[in-house]
């Protein structure tokens, strides 16, 4: 079993023969990503043009588990999130809300936006701030871009609290997943770009997590203090290899 | 002699006779602020319509001290700041930027905005950010503003750095005041609405600090964990009335 990161680095990541293979071979397979500024549908679309014939089901990303704590605890966000999100939320209560959720909102992190998440949140006798992931930034192809995790820190700052971070690294997120394919941590290998998030957290629940030379990833990665990685390889493709060629043996 | 802190809550600050037997009392005075949205000249224009016979030299806001350390240390700046507050850094070289500064900037606070200051930083081998003052957010007509500090914390985490914050509470900025004075600090005392960046900042200093109950004041600052005000007035009116008194003696 596999879990593969995916975002921005998508085209990078799925070169060659790898989708293919992924597909033929018997391993059962989750996307997990920190995406949050398209809807689950929007998202596999674009997987399906890049040739993976995947299922709406075996994506993760962070919005659905976030609305599934909400249902749990009782709770009526405000957003600040990525226009392209708001329709995951479609069926959620946001009347007077008693908690802020913040996604990758790109354009949408004005002053008014972040100032008006902000005054909900100080508002609130016990206010909850949830935070669907906690990147530093990302790029595209027009350059780096500041991601969610550095709003998050401004209105922790802003209101003297902690976030509830939604998404990876978060263990409960990782969880989620390993639950849903029915497999314990150590049948399942994670596959990232981001030493930290991917590798590190998967590793942190009992996966095995390997690291891709593409996207986040900077060579300073290999000499990192705390978090090795079980394997790295170049591209996807490299680590499909390894996987079929491990499980041969 | 007397430091006094003025921002948005200048209209309950001076109230009464206190203006007028301040300018009559031969105190000397300073007026500290961590406001960064308009020039001195500006902020004395302010304090003049108020009834204040003050003067530019008598004003210490942060934009100046930090044009000092710039001189000092050979640093050209990316500005992140309110466009009132640019003429102050009209003589200041501001080709290829080798830092940042971040101010109160309010609605230049863009996601565009903030993304380039970000990517200033992270382009440089040695980032260095200024953040004129480290405030969570201040009140004015309309509601909670978020302050300078929040977007400070945002690019520390982005770039991974810590900032250095001119202006209250940094030590340097109040020995900055006291050295024009030409003075002591225990022959200074502070008035400010800020616990932590008037009072604690000044008491540091060695310095008393005076709390009024005013703009930022909220009750709980009265049973503060570490920082107790020499003297707690409703308005400036009382405290200078209560230093009046005491030189009485």
């Amino acid at each position: 079993a596999a879990s593969v990161e995916v975002r921005e680095e998508i085209d990078d990541l799925f070169t060659g023969a790898s989708a293919y293979w992924l597909k033929e071979s018997d391993l059962q397979l989750r996307f997990c990503t920190n995406e949050t500024q398209a809807t689950r549908e929007k998202f596999v679309a674009k997987l399906r043009r890049l040739g993976f014939d995947i299922s709406v089901s075996e994506v993760f990303p962070p919005a659905p588990a976030a609305i599934a704590v909400l249902k749990e605890r009782g709770l009526r966000p405000h957003l600040l999130v990525h226009d392209g999100l708001l329709p995951e939320f479609d069926g959620v209560d946001k009347t007077n809300p008693n908690c802020v959720i913040v996604g990758d909102a790109a354009e949408n992190f004005s002053y008014q936006n972040l100032n008006e998440a902000f005054r909900v949140l100080i508002g609130l006798e016990k206010p909850v701030l949830f935070s669907l992931g906690q990147g530093r930034y990302y790029k595209e192809t027009d350059g780096l871009k500041l991601d969610v995790g550095v709003y998050m820190k401004a209105l922790e700052y802003a209101c003297d609290l902690k976030a509830e971070v939604i998404g990876k690294p978060s263990p409960t997120f990782f969880q989620s997943v390993l639950n849903d394919m029915g497999l314990q941590p150590h049948e399942v290998l994670m596959i990232g770009d981001d030493l930290l998030n991917d590798v590190g957290g998967a590793q942190h629940c009992g996966m095995k997590g390997v690291q891709v030379r593409t996207g986040k990833y900077r060579p300073i990665d290999e000499r990192h203090p705390t978090v090795t990685a079980d394997g790295t390889v170049d591209n996807l493709a490299q680590a499909v290899d390894m996987i079929l060629s491990q499980r041969g043996h």
